[in-house]
């Protein structure tokens, strides 16, 4: 386990790294306007999902899964634009309390990331029911992030 | 060969209509801001990738791979929000000959989407000269369209 464990650990510094690495920005607002972008689309796409989920919008599994897919991919964006300094002001509504609790803030994202990737491993097969719990852990995610680094 | 063709077409529409139906929106402006997204996301990847060629930065594959990936990925979503009735007014640099040239519109984000794909393929394994045609390609295709279709 302890080696599985180290994997994981590596696996996961990887993807930080690398997540960081892509987002390099000149200014602050470059790096508030980048994460804006992303979130935004990623709320567009979750909520088509969601609408599905709610039975306010029919059940196709190919754009079902495109919208879990792209999801997933931008889940793994926006974590080094929400890290640059000085982005806790201005045309932002993130609180100061992502930089004063890094950690938490970075772990929040780590499940962010690995839920978002297990709603998309389901939309390849499950059928609805078996979408719920992918679906509502990822949603709990998003409120769990926003009620604590929101403003 | 007529039989490939008609797989390919089949594809491609399929494609299409996935790309369409998951862009959906209840308002022009919605859709304008969800293109705006996508388009601000591929040139922030895709300047990544021209510092990378250009030798204004270091190569580093899973970087530039990572930059290239989500290209490819946001290559596919923003056709159906440039095609809603009513957005090449208002807070939009998009010129109406989208909707008037609707078919060469179409066309050309076909190549960028195949072009995105390539670029992202040749990311996997090949070095900075063998990188250099198909980001070339995606370069091209980026013009291309701009030349004609923004204002």
């Amino acid at each position: 386990m302890r080696s599985i464990s180290k994997i994981v650990v590596g696996v996961v510094l990887v993807v930080m790294v690398a997540g960081v690495a892509v987002a390099q920005f000149a200014k602050p607002e470059d790096a508030i306007q980048y994460r804006k972008a992303v979130m935004f689309l990623i709320a567009h796409h979750f909520k088509n999902m969601a609408a599905v989920m709610q039975g306010k919008a029919d059940f196709d599994r190919t754009i079902f899964a495109k919208d879990a897919d792209v999801v997933k991919m931008l889940a793994t964006l926006p974590w080094g634009a929400f890290q640059e300094p000085g982005t806790d002001e201005g045309d932002t509504t993130m609180s100061s309390a992502a930089f004063k609790k890094k950690e938490d803030f970075l772990s929040l994202s780590e499940t962010f990331q690995n839920d978002t990737a297990l709603l998309a491993e389901a939309a390849q097969g499950a059928d609805l029911d078996g979408l719920k719990a992918p679906f509502n852990a990822v949603a709990k995610d998003c409120k769990a992030c926003h009620s604590t680094f929101r403003k």
